[in-house]
């Protein structure tokens, strides 16, 4: 499975501001990851067919091979990967097994901490910084028996939904690297479209792994506000920050996400070739006919590209037949616009104060700016926003009264080209940031569980399906399109 | 007990604005409260020697009398409080026993909703305001067998701590028609001060129970944060308001708020003539020694006037002996007030947002540009504030490691003439608002219990001493001044 087609010159690292190459033309060759999934690397670990550190080094390999051309990672860890790999193997050997994520390589975004490892918030503000401790979500992929391979581009800070700026250069979308991934968790995104990890760890404060999921053409799940921990996440906006998960297909992410909240107990017992482990958990969930979803207008968030929208709509209703649309009534939209907005920025550029005042050279241009404007929202809208939070919630939970799933698209575009902040939509130009938002970042503000499912392309470029629902009704975000039966059975994760 | 010498001319209703006529060399008669508490009236009540009624037409003889000179009421409600005082008599005669409020005439800043009675924050956007509902804090004085006479002045939406500014024009302080109340429950301070009633309800965001209470020489006590539920008040900033009571005597206060604060059941066996229903709650605070005091240096907070300093603390050491010094570091000063402001001007802003929007002419002139002000507070001030008062807390928790209570003068200064914007102090210009709340805003901002008890006077105008201590040590303010033992007696109310 080594790769030696290695495609693109060597030109990744480096300023954002720096003109990017060129390297549409070039094909970039499949990681070993590609086409796989967790459950069948499980089986394949278990039975014997590959080890863990045999995994690490497929991955070790494709990211000297492949990494260059997509800008994915920022620091990778073989020493620290191959040493988990080992014990993880070790592990198996005397029958302990932890689970679906065991001896799986993970990539971790440039964001969270992880302990010995430098960890920059794609800023020069952290050039050379190395936590001490995991954050918790880490601490419990390490428990799950995962392997940390290495941290991803985040655009700087995680403040911006391109994925363009940072002090790393640029993540490069796998499908054409003259594009943007999205952001902020671009790296994670890109690693995983890749085919160089299985599994990648993004944050999402207005739809960081949404968007760049959408825009690589990966699953990307935010789960409810809280679910994962952010301890020890480097904040954006700590009332809309949340954790969350980038994988090939949604089941993978279910599968992760059930792995980091349950609380994970290794089986003693002997190898038994499976990961029973976490069919506890789906006994929690019980089997239920495929859930109501509605058609929430895009175009009463936000114009969407009508073929995006066609191509998305035809995606779901392929699976759940003709679905009923539904409405936010427009100052609910407005509302939750501007309260994403006031409390982002209020806490956002708290949380940047002192470097504002003390080294705003070592900020992204474009960060700074957006920064400098954040300064000035006024407290009193901040205040308002956070009062308007129970208003909106049930204006939003109306939708909820006749259908368990909301679908629209995750983003209404597709990538554009990397630096690029104004496009053209309904024959109107739109800004790149408000467009990649515009679908994603309400739901940050009422903290609703929300799932991106790659939904075919479009010229080559992946679009994507967003699935919303209530909290402790995630199941239904990933047994939309599977048949019920089959999802039910295929939880117990034999 | 009839008062006739009314000695001012009827000039209070009006606006700030008007020039204050001066009533300077007037004798102010003494309302039929003065030199009474509330377990003598409660006993007096119990052994037949008056009666609720007989109390409430004492109160509006001198509300008719005195009220004039001091507009400390807005609004009078004499049949409410005769039908209530009946009412109260007549389950006294029946054996229901209510408890030490029980019968007796009690005050209510005109920010707190009292149900059919007009209550219009000082301002003209509520004229003709009726509240459906009580505040949950004036149903537990009803609930607990209290007379409500009617509404005292506050300054203009509680936004000021002179009380010089409102609708419903400047109270006025008993001990100098000329000087200014404090605020912003001015009216319900110079109604107590004056002896009209016994009791008086406030409320207090950076002091306006206690400065108040301290220029008028009575008692204040601003309780722990959310210990009187502020339900029904109209907010100021509802991360620091505290509902709080006025009244002659430390004891008096007490005794109202274990009333309010207890979960009050009738007695329903015979009239004793005593008080005993709050008995069960004296004893949840065990007798202690005197608690051990500490003196907090003033000037490490705001200039002190040095005789208002030496006067306090001659008062407080004359009971407790010498008191070791302690002081706060500049920075947790500086951070506090910063904080004080930040978090009140955000939300202030927030809860007049659509006034100063669609009705900014309706403010008095003075707060209107105050809140215009306000307006401007950057979000991320508010979020740093907020983020703060950990931190904040701790470094002022260290205080109280080798003390339970803190004392300093309540105010830096005596009472200014109404419409004093500037002082002097040590020889250098000083803000009025800004010394008024320079001892007080920093303890609602940890939410601490404090107490402002008369200390003397300086010129015939009161001075105040201004008890902190940390939340469920309440007992201690009280018992400072107090024989030990004497005090616990006297905590049985019989």
């Amino acid at each position: 499975m080594r790769r030696s087609e290695i495609s693109a010159p060597s030109q990744a690292q480096g300023d954002a501001d720096r003109p990017a190459h060129d390297h549409s033309g070039d094909a970039l060759p499949a990681g070993p990851f590609a086409g796989r999934d967790i459950s069948g690397l499980g089986r394949d670990l278990r039975e014997g067919r590959v080890t863990a550190e045999g995994l690490v080094r497929l991955t070790l390999d494709a990211v000297a091979e492949i990494n260059p051309a997509v800008n994915a990672f920022v620091h990778v860890d073989p020493a620290g990967a191959l040493a988990a790999a080992r014990r993880a193997d070790a592990e198996l050997a005397e029958g302990i097994d932890r689970g679906p994520l065991h001896g799986l390589p993970v990539a971790v975004k440039d964001i969270i901490m992880v302990a010995g490892l430098p960890v920059t918030m794609g800023s020069r503000h952290f050039t050379g910084h190395v936590p001490d401790e995991d954050a918790r979500c880490v601490a419990h992929l390490r428990r799950a028996g995962a392997v940390i391979i290495g941290t991803t581009v985040t655009h700087q800070f995680a403040y911006g939904p391109t994925g363009d700026r940072s002090a790393s250069g640029p993540a490069r979308n796998p499908h054409d690297r003259r594009r943007m991934t999205g952001g902020s968790s671009g790296g994670s995104a890109a690693a995983v479209a890749a085919g160089i990890v299985p599994l990648a760890v993004g944050t999402d404060t207005g739809g960081s792994v949404r968007i760049p999921a959408a825009l690589c053409g990966v699953a990307g799940f935010k789960p409810a506000y809280g679910t994962i921990p952010a301890d020890g996440v480097f904040p954006l906006s700590r009332t809309l920050d949340h954790v969350g998960l980038l994988a090939a297909t949604p089941r993978d992410c279910l599968i992760a996400y059930r792995t980091l909240t349950a609380d994970v107990t290794p089986n003693a017992g002997p190898p038994t070739g499976d990961t029973r482990n976490a069919a506890h958990l789906a006994s929690a969930h019980p089997a239920a006919a495929r859930p109501r979803a509605a058609w929430l207008d895009p175009d009463g968030l936000f114009s969407c590209d009508p073929r995006v929208a066609a191509t998305v709509r035809a995606f779901v209703e392929s699976a759940t037949g003709p679905l009923e649309e539904v409405s936010l009534a427009p100052d609910v939209v407005r509302d939750l616009g501007e309260a994403y907005v006031a409390i982002q920025s209020s806490e956002t550029a708290a949380v940047h104060a002192t470097r504002l005042a003390q080294a705003p050279d070592l900020f992204d241009a474009e960060v700074l700016e957006r920064l400098r404007g954040a300064t000035e929202m006024p407290g009193w809208r901040y205040v308002l926003a956070m009062e308007a939070r129970p208003r909106l919630a049930e204006a939003v939970g109306a939708l909820f009264a006749r259908h368990e799933v909301l679908a629209l698209p995750t983003v209404p575009i597709t990538a554009p080209p990397i630096g690029t902040r104004e496009v053209e939509l309904h024959g109107a130009p739109a800004a790149v940031r408000a467009a990649l938002l515009s679908y994603t970042s309400m739901w940050n503000v009422l903290g609703l569980p929300a799932l991106s499912i790659p939904a075919g392309t479009l010229d080559g470029l992946p679009v994507a399906l967003h699935l919303i629902t209530r909290p402790l009704q995630e199941d239904s975000l990933f047994s939309l399109l599977e048949d019920p039966h089959e999802f039910h059975q295929a939880l117990d994760l034999t």
